[in-house]
């Protein structure tokens, strides 16, 4: 890794090797093991709270010169408390149920052979990532809570964060004897080593990127490998003729204004001309300082409503805007999502339990919800315990990914001497 | 369809919309409908035997005229117990259970959210397929039996063959009361579109490449939608110290020499030093007429083994021909195959309980088996009824996959009011 004259893919062919090494280890560590390894880890960071915070006094000095925004630094920014998170987070997933080993089903086939399919980890898992150091943690805990080997490519912002929540790591990981490399972090902030990642097939077996809209754009892009994520969260909720207003107002209010940044916040709103409180709806969100461009028909309930453009309603504000518009009935709610959605997460708000039904089934999302805010679309919130990230993909893993969507399985075929016919 | 002018672009664009508003349907039909639709689709089929086997006379004369091996005509060629074959297989999916609607797991969150995770299907497969005009139909009925819908891209020698069995499964389809585009038929036998469904994300969901090596390997390379496919079936038998000789010959002839064209057959022997009947084994394969190459100490064993090169433990041969050598206990052999196997099926042969229990849990195969012949590597034998294709990627769905693996899942949130703190 001195040698300054190696290309990006000798580097990752490299860690690549080491890392599918590491990971046929790590498949047949046993739940205990992993276990152990994890609460190592999170004593280690614990242990190396000084070190770290000082590593990210570098990054932040270095941020501060380079003009990073303040919500930028606020993302790169690790103190006291923001570390023992970290290391809470990393010793929680020693407390998730362990899907490698998980028996899916088993048969007996007439001529004896006894199948079963038996969860095992994915492999090798690349996780690319942006600027908060959090993520080098997390990842890796997940990755190593799922059997699998992790290589890490963070933000050149957090690399010294990075660096030293990486060591950290890797000392738990070693403690409990399991090997080093099942967690790597790719040691240079060259740009070139996203592309090979991201061709490295056979070597890496999964890429999750963990950032802004450009980098997983990027990601979605160039890959060759499989990448899990998603680019958008385009979330609706359609408050239907039946919905109780009360309920209506709490759920959209909460779906868009409790944070507004995060992929599960409600960025459209479908309100049925059916519904009579169609006004306090409204009323409820702009009083709640939201900005909403609405249609014709949303514009009439309100004078403070913005007119919407086209572009509103394919539009991830992730901000305090909504675009909002009255629509005709469920037919008219499913098409408009079915148009402008992003398959994450969609709501109905209503009372009648048929027309419910009828949206959970016909809407096409990752995420569909019946009287309940989006922004629970989370693998805490789902009780998963943490989660990698949210795919809106429709193969392998759907909606919030944890510990179970980073294996897969293996078929396994137990006979005594059977020939086939 | 008729317009020339139209792109290979325009053409999948065109289909795929017809495809996802077809899918949309096919979601929300009941298992009875589905069931209808392929005995309805096997009836027509069976009605159709003379219209089809004429088409496929022209199929066959071109062929001949345009100097196709024997051995792909006689793929190429249908009689009638062959399209009463087609149209049993259908017919036999009708019976399958179906994934749709299935739940995979529920729980209730403290705060009252009720969530399950339902299965769906994927939406859209793309079907690329070479000479056997039985996949226009085999593939169908998967796609229909797991609720999607399917483009099919046939090869330009089964061209007209395609169209009969497409027409005749439409007509089934239709008489259920199903979507006609459920099952559409490439119109044209233009490469490009090929190229055109292979970068069609968002349109088609997943690829199914049926046929050879090289269309395989075409599809892997070039694939912008995700692919379920193996390329190879590098199948290794490990034949270890505690065998039991009789089984270890039954299955290792069996494993090769039943059927050598399949993907599943054996392809490379590793006989363990400790295995008393090393010599006894390898006779029995030269007398099943097997050509063995083998390591200096195979060769050893039997004057007629033929000295192994380097390429051949990376051959797949679907011949009567095998690689074969020796080597000193499970890790070698583990070790083999992890270097030079194509992660589809692998087996071992012992009587020793533990080390087969090691091989099972260390070697990363799709399938791997203990005391049985890899032959069995097969949806049909696996129980499930038929199979759209085998799976070495790690991703989705892994070794042979059926109905299931034609499936997705959503999440599914009842609640009653629930916003989040």
């Amino acid at each position: 890794m001195n040698d300054l004259t190696q290309t990006p893919e000798m580097l990752i062919a490299m860690m690549g090797a080491k890392a599918r090494r590491a990971a046929a280890e790590m498949a047949l560590a046993s739940s205990a093991q992993k276990g152990e390894a994890l609460v190592a880890a999170a004593r280690a960071l614990r242990d190396a709270t000084a070190k770290i915070i000082l590593a990210n006094r570098i990054d932040m000095e270095r941020g501060a010169a380079n003009g990073l925004s303040s919500a930028m630094l606020d993302r790169l920014r690790l103190d006291e408390k923001r570390v023992a998170a970290v290391a809470d987070a990393v010793e929680q997933v020693a407390s998730l149920e362990d899907p490698v080993g998980k028996l899916i089903d088993e048969t007996v086939r007439p001529n004896g052979l006894k199948l079963s399919r038996v969860r095992v980890p994915l492999g090798v898992i690349g996780i690319i990532y942006e600027s908060r150091p959090n993520v080098t943690a997390d990842a890796a805990a997940l990755g190593l809570g799922s059997g699998n080997a992790v290589i890490l490519r963070g933000g050149s912002e957090a690399v010294e964060s990075n660096r030293a929540i990486h060591a950290a790591m890797v000392k738990g990981i070693t403690e409990a004897g399991l090997p080093a490399d099942a967690v790597q972090f790719v040691p240079t902030t060259d740009r070139a080593v996203v592309g090979a990642m991201l061709r490295a097939v056979g070597l890496i077996d999964i890429i999750v990127p963990r950032g802004g809209k450009s980098l997983v754009a990027r990601v979605q892009e160039e890959a060759r490998v499989p990448v899990l994520a998603h680019l958008d969260g385009i979330c609706h909720t359609y408050v239907h003729a039946a919905a109780d207003p009360q309920m209506a107002r709490d759920i959209v209010v909460n779906a868009k204004m409790r944070r507004t940044g995060i992929c599960g916040a409600m960025e459209t709103l479908l309100i049925d001309r059916a519904f009579p409180e169609r006004e306090a709806l409204v009323t409820a969100l702009l009083d709640a300082r939201c900005e909403v461009r609405g249609d014709e028909a949303v514009r009439k309930l309100d004078p403070r409503v913005e007119p919407a453009e086209d572009g509103d309603w394919d539009t991830e504000y992730l901000d305090s805007i909504l675009s909002a518009r009255v629509v005709d009935g469920l037919d008219e709610a499913l098409a408009h999502i079915a148009s402008h959605g992003s398959h994450h997460t969609d709501a109905i708000v209503t009372n009648d339990e048929s027309v419910a039904e009828q949206f959970l089934a016909r809407c096409d999302s990752a995420i569909v919800m019946w009287n309940a805010s989006t922004q629970f679309a989370d693998g805490g919130e789902f009780g998963l315990g943490a989660e990698i990230g949210i795919s809106t993909g429709r193969m392998h893993a759907r909606g919030p990914v944890a510990l179970e969507g980073l294996t897969t399985y293996k078929w396994v075929v137990r006979g005594s001497g059977q020939t086939r016919v």
